[in-house]
């Protein structure tokens, strides 16, 4: 059977990781096959096939003789120049069966997974379908097995990296809590010890800052993989986003329906969390659950059953794994966005008298939990390894180093417009609200501007003064400083209450 | 608060349903707002407001002063000539909350479907978060008791019809049974017998016909609502088509969502009946469950426990509901495919000798099971009821005048090409598989093609002999022609058994 084909073009159009194909209303193509807008259709140039949906042109963005492709398309079929496509109705994904037993309530074996996983990296599965499974998937809807099989299905589609003989450390936090910043301390730390930490991290997507965000405004972070063994075969240790690397393609697919949704999944999490893992090498990971009632864990119960879940599948895998839980009720160090964590990161790398306390403490907690899991290593003398290596300056050499390999050091910029919020009565701090403090540093524009977001210093506990500043938004531009200040003025983050 | 306010212009793209806004990743609100590809944005228009899907344009699409909108962004804030829009992050949607709750299992209280329903027809709910309300009503998640709520809820947010005094009848048929087009049949010797009703039917979406597109074949079926009123009020009938009408638009758009994920819910199947039934006024309605192992419903139990459902909800209703469970093994009449299968409602209203029995048999039946809902007639008189007004072509006077009510009948056209598939070997039909036979005439450009489609008088229990026609495939184009035969090929709907 003959199928018309057509001309390629790039449409400019980004709709993030959505492929998306455009093509006129009265082509030839759209008529004989039957295709409507939101069709899923299937793109084949050359070898390269790719399954997208279909927006259909009435105005004048293609020809009927030509098919424009989005963004996400143009860079996964990458058309030579004059390449001419075909199109046609993609076979029903083999993983739909098992995506309609999940729905149903039931539960799947690896090759279910597996094939659900393959079929997400393909695109073969819509945005719609991804939904669902992420909605079936919710709570505790995936067992043990569940999640071990979905963690091993992730890795199958995916690459692994192999670091030779010898450990591979590394920390994780499962997120949710405002600054806490401390990832490049804790690998500046380890890799100043002489162990391997080659660590991958996210940009924000609902957060003011990620960790790549933060790291950025110190040294490149959009490193490849041969970028990133270079860096870690010559200093140890790294800090690259992690979107570069794509260590976990199906994850990366799974996170972008998941994270709009906000709905929690044990079983999606610890999958999500410990494919990248074993993905990245690992062989001794600790991961840090901020438990809190406005962090993403909220319950010493729920924490408990995460910390359940991750051991269970580490273990499945062969990977060492312990669970260092966290005050998760109030924000860590002073600065909330890219630069002023990076500010308050560069304090403590650098013993400055002006520090904040808590992620100095936090950073050299987990680092010293993470080095007590070496073998060979005498429990409980971590810490003091950790606090040796900071205050000898030898963790800031080693820092400095990393940002050095991965392209040079900068120093954090500065907002150009700040103002102060102010208590508007007296009192002890009762609670802090997180995700307010949050939405305030994303509203004054961050992450997008780097020197945006907010400082406070306060913690529960703490005794204001009606008038003395709560916290300083940062922005870039006096409308996002307007913006910020108009939400907080109605979303108070600090809850107050009579000073005894 | 000053927003920056840009011009709109229409991007000349069909998004189907979806509400998508196209903005220059360069443009200052772009920036000032952090909006990034798929951000959802509130789009604020006098005092119109919409919540769209962001596409960032890195081509020349758009200008950085100005945002383009798709076609069903378009129509529903219809711009005036150089009217401003601005462009705001949502508040996050009210039912979200609700949401999480049905994902996570627990059980919905009217209010929560309410809020539900209400932001899904605000477009607040983005169809990913609609993709897990269907996921997470999959099955029988819904309970009567949210049955009940969700029906009243779609009800709440849409218009309803009033008839005035007396009776209101409409019949429905859930569904997946190719050629089973009884409704114009039904309909006509209703209102020849002088009752109401006011039929609003669906175009086909995953099937080759719906009945509006059968009907569009006869006569005009996109009447709005004083035009429908206008047909009943003379006729006593009509059939037109819903979409126009939109008595149900929270349904329409779970449908929207539900029909490509196809995942069976009972709850949500009654609520998408019976809202628009009770929306469109009706007091006496017959359900038509056709049951068959590759029919919507599958058994015999399945069938029970829809139909139980749909009698408790209709019950908390008010509204008087019979089920009449059909035949769903094979197709009805010898017609699949819009013209194909007006012809078959032709000829059984015009009693033509070569009328297809069953399809006149299923007709009478349902006609009579609804006639004998009526308030004081004798049961079990409605069947020689409605043979009798079929008989005397008092049925086909009324369909006529229905017709020319609705903008005047037409005789159907007959497709261009067509090609016989013949029997590999002989045998009696053991079983007949609706979908293959759905699929085949669809890839002959049903229903796009309203003459294209198959023919097939072949029914389980004949027997055929090797060579002989089992069906005819009617295209309007040698293309969709070769690509319907290319598919039968391999994909075989009739399974012959050796003849006894």
């Amino acid at each position: 059977m003959t199928h018309t084909r057509m001309r390629v073009v790039r449409a400019g159009i980004d709709t993030y990781q959505q492929p998306v194909v455009y093509m006129h209303r009265e082509c030839e193509i759209c008529r004989s096959e039957g295709f409507a807008a939101m069709t899923r259709v299937e793109v084949q140039l050359g070898q390269r096939t790719l399954i997208a949906t279909l927006n259909v042109v009435v105005g004048d963005l293609v020809t009927v003789d030509e098919a424009a492709l989005s963004e996400a398309a143009w860079s996964a079929l990458a058309p030579q120049p004059g390449e001419l496509a075909s199109f046609r109705h993609p076979e029903p994904a083999a993983s739909v069966g098992a995506l309609r037993s999940k729905v149903f309530g039931g539960r799947l074996d690896e090759s279910q997974y597996l094939a659900l996983m393959q079929d997400a990296v393909a695109s073969r599965l819509s945005d719609l379908e991804l939904a669902a499974f992420v909605a079936a998937s919710a709570g505790e809807r995936l067992d043990q097995s569940e999640t071990t099989a979905l963690t091993r299905a992730m890795l199958t589609v995916g690459q692994r990296l192999d670091w030779g003989e010898g450990l591979v450390l590394d920390k994780h936090c499962v997120g949710g809590l405002p600054g806490n910043r401390t990832t490049p301390i804790v690998v500046a730390i380890i890799a100043a010890l002489g162990y391997r930490i080659p660590k991958t991290s996210s940009r924000a997507i609902t957060s003011p800052a990620g960790t790549a965000d933060t790291m950025e405004v110190l040294a490149p972070v959009a490193l490849d993989l041969p970028d990133m063994r270079r860096v870690v075969e010559r200093e140890g240790g790294c800090i690259v986003w992690g979107g570069n690397v794509r260590l976990s393609p199906a994850d990366d697919i799974v996170i972008r329906i998941q994270r709009p949704l906000d709905f929690d999944s044990d079983g999606q999490l610890v999958a999500s969390v410990l494919s990248k893992k074993v993905a990245a090498g690992s062989t001794h990971v600790l991961i840090d659950i901020p438990v809190g009632p406005t962090a993403k864990v909220r319950s010493d119960a729920a924490g408990t059953r995460l910390a359940t879940r991750l051991g269970g599948t580490a273990s499945a895998l062969g990977l060492q794994l312990d669970v260092y839980r966290s005050d998760g009720r109030q924000p860590v160090g002073v600065g909330i966005g890219p630069a002023l964590e990076a500010l308050d990161v560069l304090k403590v790398l650098r013993n400055n008298a002006d520090a904040p306390a808590d992620l100095r403490e936090r950073s050299v907690a987990l680092a010293g939990a993470l080095l007590d899991m070496v073998p060979g290593t005498t429990p409980g003398t971590g810490v003091a390894r950790a606090n040796e290596v900071l205050d000898s300056g030898r963790a800031l050499a080693k820092f400095l180093a990393i940002c050095e390999a991965q392209g040079g050091f900068r120093e954090p910029p500065h907002a150009e417009f700040t103002a102060d919020v102010t208590a508007g009565a007296s009192g002890r701090i009762a609670a802090i609200d997180n995700r307010r403090l949050a939405r305030i540093a994303k509203l004054a524009g961050a992450p997008g501007s780097p020197a945006a977001g907010l400082a406070t210093a306060w913690r529960i506990g703490d005794v204001v003064q009606r008038g003395q500043p709560l916290f300083t938004v940062h922005a870039q531009s006096r409308g996002e400083l307007a913006y910020a200040l108009e939400y907080a003025a109605t979303a108070v983050p600090f809850a107050l209450e009579e000073a005894a």
